[in-house]
């Protein structure tokens, strides 16, 4: 049988699980979230912790704590820093309340563990209290988004390096496919030929650039409002203690954080969220769009374009046979999709704030967590289980440059746009290679031409340009 | 130690730990969609179940499946539908492969467990075989759509009852607050009196259309495409397979679902999801309004509007003592921003369709299961934390209105625009309340103001409009 | 030399045209709303008129407004509904104050004129009054969402014509098509054959159920305010004109309003905007997935899947002789991206309300109209210079169709997955026709191949399954 | 009565009107694209004719081009620039064809106008031809993202100027409210006193931040794919040409552009466009809380927090005499409810680029360019007609500091979180003061509480935490 401890607050009494370390604030914050059915990410409780080690330390060191107080808090904090009591952290992700509710969780877990420590019991906080000295010096209203932002440069990192591993693969087969002369299209139709590297490369070429914007929106995410307390203003904070907390906190944990220099703005406005989220975007745009892509490029095996094949992962169907489908491309695409919608609450949740707080916080942790990751995971299968293992059909590509309207191009600086736009005709309708009609019309030497549509030279600038039009 | 048998499919063969039901296809998409770190929505797995024990029940029937391997498919559909054997279904909500990953994880579980049964070993597939048995008449591309709609149809009444107990909870407060006068406000500037019932019926008006609407856009998702089979051609689909699939699988779980009249729309369009989920929005839009609404009301305690208290549920703060914050009203706003967000992905996802399917479903259920849910949870607790327990300030409200400028505006039509404007703008400098300066001007005797002033008689259209203006 | 005639407001003295109908708080207005440099829909404006003129009707017949005044008004808010006076209505439409502007507007330039029709001047207000007698038991806050709704009511049934010409035509379209065999992709692989006459009887499917969503949801745009007055309370409405005025209405313009049951409610919620501008985007969604289709089915012309044939509607390249671009479904995705941009925006507009009304209208309406107009432009193109002169490449179509390995599927059922995963392997390998290696591995006989593999059946249910599995 | 020419294309023959500069393809094309019933934006059109200049002089001097036809397209495009012949282009915004038609349409123009300085006939082409001429060495593919980023840019800098100045007044009122004390609220609850200077001065920190990313953002513009053609390859372009057209361009109007280094990228990636989006989405999301927080502030004037007033920059109500709303900033949140929106538009387009090309880059322009507009023209007026005009209310902040319950939470490092509740939920109950129920307690000494409550003091961190808690 369950056994039951009461605790007490403004709002009452209330019987709290005896083993629990968790306390009465938690518990009511449990019973009037229960929204998504999970719980805050692990690495927001780590963060919170460590914001409370730093506090402890600062405070200790300012003379505002004594070392025995301080000593069983830094105990307690190192142990959930190191993965123990997160399940006393029963706070649902979206919460309201600007995370007052992760932040009395941490402060309950926190403050009875360390009167544990100090031989008192649970749900006594006689010897540490949750207020007076886990949290001293602090809001929720600092606390919280702080820590949130620890969470987030945590979690970037990763979806970076998966990022920057797939800028080099996408090099290495942009190199390996750069012999490979396929048609290139514009709006679905046929335009001029392109060599299967230069695809690649410009793959690569825009994710490097998304991972550029990814890395300086994220250099936002390092300033931090601590010292703020509940609006900004400090109120309660001791002038050492400001000073000294976020140096602290850089010891704890070395995400070089630095202190807002308004920290009333620092607390009330989220818009470095949004700048993240949109830099996540951003990038999630352009993976659908390479996503897209692969599917249209490998389409086939033999009624699409059949230039790539991506390697097969597993079967495509539970009743065609044989049917090989691009799923990796498709879960990269629908992550994109989840991030762009993320992003809209994102937005909204920034949006929303009003006066001193925003108090939107959670959901916006809750998506920005969800996109970080989901992106870094998404890019990880994109890179390991498709794009390394692409292979061209370079047979095919040839075969469709050869039998394409769209070589034309290459010879109107020769022939003029209009008597090229006629023998294009003539090509369509009659369906005759573009290269037979230009020689049995005369318009051009045999020499002539195969230097002109030369597949290699059709895709580079060069002097081909010249031979008619600077007379 | 871990041990494994040997399975092969056309990718290759591969290790699969040796006591699970799931097999080599679930294995391989689980490793190529490890994205959220979560699994399938248990409602989703359970409809699986039930549509394959339709299957194998009609295939019975139609004289396609002996009677031996129906009945072991059917009850291990049962054993699913009761709860167990969840632990097998591996893949993560946002997969590739328009959901062949989750259909084949049902199909592999299914086939082991009958085989097993039957008196087969895991793994076997020779009594009962995954595609041949378990998917007989059947493609991904229709199962995993119905399967989906399925479970939302399950999902989302408990939301619509969430919503009208709140709608009563409404009815019920604007009965309570009908006599509580009070400043109305357009714009956040003073306007004329209204009763606090009034708003309250407000309120309740605007969900009962939301209701209403959540409820018609449901509709939609009883059309489901059992038939269809690969691309809604019905290819492989018995005719009296095709005649008798729904009914039967309104047997199995009564949701009244019919046949698509057109199968191959039916299998590439996804229109009703978005439908859905912009009916779940617009009552996310109005429930983020309505909890707006209350903590403007509710600000203060003492330097706000103060009109009415929210019942208090929480510690409002971990360094303000005292404070009492919002936190219902607040969680649900975050919720309409989620499900909003939530949208813009289940939008996207529905117009990247392309040609005979729509291949991201997946990201389509994860994002519209946790709309209806979340939505369901927080208008429960909006409805049984906040505004059950909502008292009003009736003395404070009073007070407001009494000495507010506003009230002139009931004036109007006894004394013109112009006149009006003049004592309204000598109240705003002067601060004297209008009925004085009214009185001082001699412009409508005591009697006359007291019944054009009358509160209630502000709050309704009347009779008072003619006095002047009629001459 | 522009000469002046001097008004004033509450906030002042201000030199407006001497000739303008428009007086000091439309000016005011205009110098503060200079966002987009556009004006107010001339619908919205027409709208107004008519709302005005139902009110001096509504007015005189309730005894509060003599029969000159009402004639006065009468006449001028005709000359407005003919086309005249448009250039007086000055307004940003994106403005502030909740559509004050708008209809102060109205207010002035009807009063200015009809007080010229009474043998008035410009300016002097003296015979009809712009607050005192156009806006008579009137507020902004049932006047302007009311003709805000009218005007949509207006523009939509034009966009419901497209869209069911457009129904006519795919319906044509999958008649004329009925007999071309093609492949069908799912996934953009090759999957099993379709009827190209399915495909556009499948778009036909999906159009008509968007008519239907938008036909229901503009249902609520009848339900209108009128008598709401400020806030919905019906201060300073007379009981009769509020009895009469929406009637009065539908006498002036039959659009069939209703007044709303709860004028409150009725004047804070903008609900109705987000559900009308959800089914113009989920028929967009659905519009932007068939204009893709249609890219790619007309992909090529020889690289590229070359089923179909888009009308050549217009040079493709300025560069490329003989290119010819999907120009027309283009244009239709890129409309369908802006209605789903400018459904967040109505979104978030409505969620931004504030207790007895949302100041955020003029926004919606700018988005939503349009929203409704290039909707219904973009099909009118859509069906005109595309789909109605869309031809079939039946020689293309057949030939995928015949090499393609996506048969296989039709052979399962008679001799089980397995096999037909070995045999759809080989031919993927070697390039042999399916047919060819059945034969050759005698798996089958040529008369149950013909039968099998007969390509009409294969995009219909049928008796064909029943071969093998019922054994 | 209109005359025609004929005029004819790949297409077939067409009447063109004969004093027309346009010719049959722009003609064509706007009949195809009649979307918005607007044309192209004016910075659009004169970027493409300093790029066409630009083309001009740089394939002269690569020998490409004679001197009389260059001089002759230079002149024109002189024209152009200078605003003439802007009534020629006649495509709408939202077109088909990736700006194929916009491009045209320049060409046309150019070239007729051109071909009529040198002596020849509209229509004739004969001495300047759109394709061969105006559009040497070019595609739309390069010419139209380079033209649409040039008028990004061009339009971008006069909205960082209204910024700018915004800051500047935002400055300029926290020094001005300096010593103005009020109460903090957060989650609309009673906080702790801040000055009102400090509010501004937040905002103006934001404000800087959103500055900032616009201009980083908007350095992605200058980097353009002149020289790309058709595809980025380069096709037909004179490696002469390629080398001197971005910085002609340069020297045509100086923007700074560089030419990519991959223009494979740079013709199908539009990321930077919705990176740019992104960045006025983040600015758009703090004007919009900003806006808010005015709204709030400013509420009353009798029945809200009266704690600042706008200026009354127009009557608020046609039927409440005396009212003035908080118009500006109301019309500054739906211009950012605006650009969000655009910005999925935007995101959505960008997105659904396919291979070598993005074909929707007209709805990506008519939406960034309203984006950016709108934002500077609602920043104007937030400033000029309202911000700058703000006052305070410094009685009616003072009073509601001293009548707070918030001002409890400086005593709580003197007195300890528990007692300091107590004494909070008193005077909550009972209505009196905070300082006198402390006295009455005797908790603390009237000099002790006076040097704690001194408002300055408790807007500032400070020594006062030490007192109780270091023992």
């Amino acid at each position: 049988m369950q056994k039951f401890r009461v605790e007490s607050d403004s709002v009452g009494s209330k019987n709290v699980p005896i083993e629990a370390y968790f306390g009465v604030q938690s518990l009511r914050a449990s019973e009037n979230f229960n929204i998504t059915g999970r719980r805050m990410h692990k690495d927001l409780i780590i963060s919170l912790a460590q914001v409370k080690k730093a506090t402890a330390i600062t405070n200790n060191e300012a003379g505002l704590m004594n070392k025995k107080i301080k000593d069983a808090i830094v105990q307690t904090c190192d142990e959930i820093i190191a993965g123990k009591l997160h399940d006393e952290f029963i706070i649902d992700p979206i919460q309201g309340g600007a995370g007052t509710s992760g932040n009395m969780n941490a402060n309950e877990v926190i403050a009875n563990r360390a009167n544990e420590i100090l031989g008192g019991k649970l749900g006594a906080y006689d010897k540490v209290h949750p207020n007076d000295h886990v949290n001293m010096g602090q809001s929720t209203n600092d606390v919280f988004p702080t820590a949130g932002k620890m969470a987030a440069l945590k979690l970037i990192p990763r979806t970076l390096e998966e990022l920057r591993k797939l800028n080099d693969v996408l090099i290495d087969k942009s190199k390996e496919f750069d012999d490979v002369i396929k048609m290139g299209r514009t709006q679905m139709q046929d335009a001029v030929p392109i060599r299967l590297g230069q695809e690649f490369h410009a793959y690569s070429s825009v994710i490097k650039r998304t991972i550029s914007r990814i890395e300086k929106a994220s250099e936002g995410l390092k300033i931090v409002n601590m010292g703020a307390s509940a609006i900004g203003t400090g109120i309660n904070v001791d002038t050492e203690y400001l000073k000294n907390i976020v140096p602290t906190i850089n010891a704890v944990v070395n995400l070089d954080l630095h202190q807002a220099e308004d920290l009333v703005d620092g607390t009330q406005n989220l818009d470095v969220f949004v700048d993240v989220s949109s830099a996540l975007k951003t990038c999630a745009v352009s993976l659908s769009k390479i996503s897209n892509d692969l599917r249209l490029m490998s389409s086939g095996p033999r009624t699409g374009f059949g230039e790539i094949n991506l390697p097969a992962k597993q079967n495509g169907s539970s009743i065609m046979p044989g049917k090989i489908n691009p799923v990796i491309p498709e879960v990269m695409s629908q992550v994109a999709f989840n991030i762009i919608g993320n992003d809209i609450t994102i937005t909204m949740a920034a949006e929303a704030g009003q006066l001193e707080l925003n108090a939107f916080e959670p959901v916006i942790f809750y998506n920005l967590y969800e996109s970080i990751e989901t992106l870094g995971n998404g890019v990880n299968t994109l890179r390991e289980n498709c794009i390394a293992g692409i292979t061209a059909n370079r047979k095919r590509c040839k075969y469709l440059v050869d039998n394409s309207v769209g070589i034309i191009t290459a010879i109107v600086p020769h022939v003029g746009y209009k008597v090229a736009a006629k023998i294009a005709a003539r090509a369509i309708a009659t369906g005759e290679p573009i290269s037979e009609l230009v020689l049995k019309e005369g318009i051009l030497t045999k020499l002539q031409l195969s230097e002109i549509l030369d597949t290699i030279a059709m895709t580079e600038p060069g002097i081909a340009a010249k031979h008619l039009m600077a007379i």
